[in-house]
């Protein structure tokens, strides 16, 4: 249960709020490649952390995000056109570069340098493993390019795909956090899902509704193992990897993909809910494209022409009651993302922290929480370097492993959580 | 007219304000009986002076309504699981009989007695006459079971029906009691609804635009007597029951069923508004039930799946200019209910009623308005108990009848005003 | 760049505002004469100036504009029975004249001369070119009514429409006194609008984007001038007249007719765009009014049943980005109106003006925002009677002429802006 300063201080992520300044120290995930295809292709719409942008790939095929609006008169740069080394305004023709450097204003004689005192607000950008990443930090700060693995792996052994989830990011990512949830909510997707059947640690999920968790700090976040009794007095662990802000990997099963999610606010009652799943050592297969082409797993489908799946709050996710009463589906709601997003999302834009009574499972939950305000106090306050803006915290993998009783699972499965390439993944 | 502090007094009725600490006093019609059909049926969610719930029926059939969210971490619990004696959230287990205690909760050892500490919020309900009635007031003041009319006839005798209405419940219930009105917005469903038409009472009706009102207190209320002229110097008296905080009835015509309403915020900008139709002495008609069914009287038809009116303020309720320059219908507007309700919701979500100018045929209304002002005052300033919690005052019915003229209605209608099992209905 | 308080004082026009006392001196247009089209026919809802109203024909042929709500329990009288001189209110009969005085109170006794007691607030309306104008300022200081030439001329000459802008009247109207973004917005369509193409000026507009601007007064307004080379050493000049408070009027183009804008305020977040073209001279042709039915020129089609233009906000105005590649549109957007309507849209309800970065051809904007704010000063002040609220401001062209070099245009262009009943225009 939190204060409500506490509840307002981890939800609120706009210009100048204590969470907004520590979301703006981190790459975060901004657009897919694909999103912007080509050089000069249309500008895509970005609004981040509360604040309205405009994306876009320029003549030289260099990324660029500035303030969505024209320095001139306010006119939205979406309607730009992007021609020649720049965004040009279609009201008046004034042109920006991807750095928001004004490079043309055509009423005014080049002579006079009155473009270059014109300027607006932009962001670094990188593509690296078909996603775009923003930085929104100060500049000199600015850490190395992200080193998920599911960036840097071959983008044949990766699929990313993000959806709209209409929510606070925070009650999202405590989604996923928390993975006391699976046996109820996604018990019914274990023994269907083509991306999640067949693994021989569904069973051990299935079986052991009271599973045991243990948290330890990690580089700049938190493992969470959450302990089954498995055969013989051994114990199957399930750990899952929360590196900060907002970073958190899905223990995988069999030889199914990992995979994982990015949870970045939109604006403090929305958030982009990002979903990846990889193989470390192999291609995906055209089965598994096609699973998740379909929405299967942990991806979505969409109203068309959007990122907002096609369950929705405005249909009740079709809810379909029969399939909850037979427990083909636990809550009623197909689909494993869905699931999720659903019961996030009926818990209001900012779920109300002052009325929850959370337990012992919710550890993980309670603990980073106690990491995020910490951190993005005393970067305010003492302009400290928040934790895990570098690499080294995203050489991470979740895990799902057998191992004998005693034995601390953090430092048992230490090498199975280091991601190395070409490194077999630790999946049960 | 009234003061702003007077119309926001009236008007606003979500937890802790006069006005709703009076309307909990009462029994108040929640749901219609066949919205929870069966026991473990889904769940149905329920908004009531501004308070979200959800309702349930359980596997023995007995009836809850609780806190809308979960305790735990404020899923809503309309995604629930009615199984086994409860409703659990999906997504962690948690279990809630039908009085809010939790009843387990998994990942917590039985023995811990956790779940016993667990509580959520819940108020009393009761089933009568095809309807399910809450009471939301301290438990210890919880008055007996309603005992209108409608809901104590055989159910082959009565049809009830809700509908949402898009405005504050006052201006809604205020159409109820002002009975003046009928002679202009309902002139034309006298002569051709067949659920009014035929009777003799309607010439008088229409033959007299400028009837004589008369107020007088009862038990709990009003007694609303309209006066027209006759034949050899008697008078047509319709009778309207008042009952607070918002029960109004309808005097009768001819054969036909009784009926009246019961109004019920959701929040302060849209009320329930139910509508019953009951016969003391017979079965109603499959002639009358189906022109119920199909939205005649003072019923309606529905948008698929919803209780919203099919005719809305978004199609601007189908009006139709033509029949009203031909005077089919006196507003262009069809169906008794949404005649109301269109002019209800054209004043906007609250009448502002500092700029009202009231007239004689008001003085229901006024007198209605000072006294629920006066209840809601002397039971927050004095915690006295409101008038009319009780049967007593729920044996009533409306009456529309011929008297001689020099007698008090109240007195010379008496014994047709009271409700008593299989007397006839005083009604021409 | 404004400050806050200045874009505040620019940009509200409701009730006790200064701006909105500034636009209650003028006429404005109100309604198209066929919103109303005979005696007795259905009201219609008008918002102006953030004023909820309806207006009406009466039996007589008379117009009248009133309250919206009726003044005694507060319904919308848009669902009045428009009838035998005036429009009664379908709840109980309350009935209203053009004046909006209340003519009838069918309850009360006619001798009591209760309903000589009622009025509703009405204003002024003049019917005048296929409009409908309005005065909403003190009655005593009512001007003459318009004699603006487009709607003078015989109807046949000229072609009004209005549409739904959803901004802030201020950004719309700006873009009306801004000729310099021609050249870029609308480049595109001064070769393919059949009621642009094959002017001779258009070479000269295309062949310089930047053209010189000069301001000068003029009666209650500004004359803006944009100066382009001509062969010679000769200067094309086109002139845009902006009379205040929100007339503006477009360069013609040769023998195209004239047209222009008015621009009304409905409430802070939304105005009507009204657009006429007219010629002086003679009757406008077939081709060009099915041209215009067809939302070429300044014109545009509707979503059936409504003034809102089928490319809106919610369609993003079906930007088609190949033909912004193309340069077929400079935006993307098809149609001369919507090109200005969508970018002064993007710019937000109300354009942020304290982040704006004004140049040298934007004086004309800048001038007229100091005379509106002079203006509006004075008025609530010190009671100054605004400039330009007679005739003699009305009677005003805007031009399109090559003028000799070194001739001030307002001097050399004196006749020709003029208006003056079958006077040629002139145009180039």
């Amino acid at each position: 249960m939190l204060k409500k300063e506490q509840n307002d201080l981890l939800t609120q992520t706009g210009p100048g709020t204590p969470m907004g300044e520590l979301f703006r120290r981190y790459w975060l995930p901004a657009l897919l490649s694909r999103e912007l295809p080509e050089p000069d292709c249309p500008p895509v719409r970005l609004k981040l952390l509360s604040e309205p942008m405009v994306a876009f790939r320029d003549t030289q095929g260099r990324l660029g995000v500035i303030d969505e609006f024209c320095a001139h008169r306010g006119v939205s740069l979406w309607f730009g056109r992007n021609e020649e080394g720049g965004l040009r305004c279609p009201y008046h023709g004034w042109k920006y570069d991807v750095n928001g450097q004004c490079v043309d204003v055509p009423s005014e004689p080049a002579e006079s340098g009155y473009c270059q005192r014109i300027k607006l607000k932009s962001y670094s950008l990188a593509e690296r493993g078909g996603v775009v990443w923003i930085y929104m930090g100060p500049p000199e700060l600015k850490p190395p390019l992200p080193e998920w693995e599911f960036a840097t792996v071959p983008t044949s052994q990766s699929y990313i795909s993000k959806r709209l989830q209409e929510c606070n990011w925070l009650q999202a990512m405590e989604g996923g956090i928390d993975s006391s949830h699976v046996s109820f909510l996604h018990s019914g997707a274990l023994n269907s899902d083509p991306l999640f059947k067949g693994a021989k640690g569904n069973q051990y999920n299935l079986n052991d509704y009271k599973p045991q968790f243990e948290v330890v700090p990690a580089e700049g976040g938190l493992l969470i193992g959450a302990r089954r009794n498995a055969e013989d007095g051994q114990h199957y662990w399930r750990i899952t990897p929360w590196v900060m802000p907002s970073f958190t990997m899905v223990p995988p099963r069999g030889d199914h993909p990992l995979h994982g999610h990015f949870w970045v606010p939109i604006d403090d009652h929305n958030n982009w809910a990002w979903s990846f799943d990889y193989h470390p050592t192999r291609e995906l297969t055209a089965t598994e494209v096609q699973a998740m082409d379909e929405g299967k797993g942990i991806h979505v489908r969409y109203v068309p022409g959007t990122f907002r799946p096609l369950k929705n709050k405005d249909n009740d996710y079709l809810v379909d009651r029969a399939a909850q009463k037979a427990r083909t589906t636990y809550s009623g709601v197909e689909g494993i993302a869905m699931q999720d997003a659903s019961l996030q999302e009926s818990m209001g834009p900012i779920q109300d922290r002052t009325r929850e009574h959370l337990v012992s499972t919710d550890n993980g939950i309670i603990m980073a929480r106690q990491r995020l305000m910490k951190a993005a106090r005393a970067l305010v306050e003492k302009g400290e370097q928040p934790p895990g803006v570098g690499p080294q915290a995203q050489r991470i993998r979740s895990v799902a492993i057998v191992l004998p009783a005693g034995q601390p699972f953090n430092e048992a499965a230490a090498d199975a959580l280091r991601a190395e390439p070409g490194k077999k993944h630790a999946s049960v």
